[in-house]
């Protein structure tokens, strides 16, 4: 009968390689909106590498391109590809991703679950710097599948987390995504249509194409960077969130925090104050 | 003494070679501003590679970018480059870029002429396409350099060229650059930090970085491409264009042509109607 196989959890999938350079690190920070912030902090760091008194880094996101790879997603059972929707996200930052280099990616199913209107696959990657066998990043991914629930499986982890607290945020930050953010943020690899073209958005029932979910990842990785870690990549230890909502290209992103100590929960929102990214989870140092 | 050689004229450069893939033809489609018009024309074909129906096509102005290399100028004397400016481009299309390719350069001085304040060296490259030996294009590159007159030669060419006529334009587009303009630009290839880099930038005597008048050249190209030929890039067959005054990121472009047959005159001013493209001429079919 197909669909998705429970007895897969633990198939392992790399290694893989994955290389990056300066340019690559500069076009990702573009298309998640580096570059525009006020005068006291523009950024230079991550938009530019010949800027005087400023080092390049790279922005602690980057790891969901430099992490790309692995495949155990593929052990999972029969995956029709169009039903799936990006879940969950979660990377750790083991230490800064360096400017330019190549990640050795191993990956492996952790999780597989019935939710019943649909299936969930989680994958945990790991990315070691080929260069000096470090280890660099650990990513975690969850995909939902529409229509692959019902077999029997365990439901898995439920209940509410990183739920904010009744008070207002400790720091918020509006970021305006602009009408061609996908455009750009599609050429750091995901190259879906349904980012861009406006007869395949339409086809999957969006009015127009929708911006990536993990562009709106990264645009609210920067709020979480510059309002807990005073900029400095070297800070930021980890990042998790969930996509609830889609974003369209030209929303606006407002981000919301809530500091407790060396954590701090986060959501997304737009204009609308449609919660975008909730359950987020920044820790850092 | 050092200086320019007027007897350099002739000199040639390259051949050398300039590849680029869709990739590149995209990243430079976004950096001139491309992606951000009204729904009639949303310049898919420039800017995904992957729309339904659509087929991926190369903007003309990106010639000036494929054309890179040759590298004539170095028999010109002795240059300082501080002191360079970018006084006239040109090109001329054979035939519409292909998508991905590599372009055989050879370039060489036709002119070198004494300003007084300064001299200044003309180049014109030509491209051939590796893989069919097809004539791609032909570019002209026009180096006004501060200080490096007064060594007793020919002034050149003087005289008012393509004059806008005293009637008001037959066609006037506005486009909007924005505050990061130029970090998106640079990475077609021109990263000289005086478009990127604060410090410098103050250094040499500006406010901020200024846009690279090669992405004034792309947005104006833009303009002229959908106003003259129907967007076709096949029918646009060339642009002269000479540099008049620096654009600031965030700028309103407004580029007004003046069409004769298939001709036109055009112009690009700013929203404070400074003229910072002038002299231009398009030719189209």
């Amino acid at each position: 009968m197909g669909g998705l196989n429970p007895d897969a959890v633990g198939a392992t999938g790399g290694p893989t390689e994955k290389s990056w350079d300066s340019k690559d690190a500069l076009l990702y920070a573009l298309g998640v909106g580096a570059g525009t912030l006020d005068p006291v902090n523009q950024e230079l760091e991550f938009t530019t590498e010949n800027s005087k008194d400023v080092q390049q880094k790279v922005l602690p996101t980057f790891a969901v391109i430099a992490g790309m790879g692995g495949g155990s997603l593929r052990h999972a059972g029969e995956i029709n590809f169009t039903m799936l929707v990006h879940g969950e996200q979660g990377i750790e930052l083991h230490k800064p991703i360096p400017v330019e280099g190549t990640a050795v990616i191993t990956d492996k199913i952790i999780g597989i679950y019935d939710k019943g209107s649909g299936g969930v696959v989680e994958t945990e990657a790991e990315g070691v710097d080929k260069a000096t066998g470090d280890k660099l990043f650990t990513t975690r991914f969850s995909a939902f599948i529409r229509g692959a629930g019902g077999f029997g499986g365990d439901r898995g982890p439920s209940g509410k987390r990183n739920q904010p607290p009744e008070r207002k945020p400790d720091h918020e930050v509006t970021y305006q995504t602009r009408e061609d953010q996908a455009l750009l943020y599609r050429l750091s690899g995901d190259r879906n249509p349904l980012h861009s073209d406006p007869k395949f958005a339409e086809a999957a029932g969006f009015p127009k194409p929708i911006l990536h979910g993990l562009c709106t990842y990264g645009f609210t990785g920067r709020a979480l960077l510059h309002s807990l870690c005073g900029s400095d990549p070297d800070r930021f230890l980890s990042m998790d969130a969930r996509f609830s909502s889609p974003v369209m290209p030209g929303d606006a992103l407002t981000v919301r925090m809530w500091v407790d100590g060396n954590e701090a929960i986060f959501q997304t929102v737009t204009q609308n104050d449609t919660v975008v990214i909730d359950a987020g989870l920044c820790r850092f140092k």
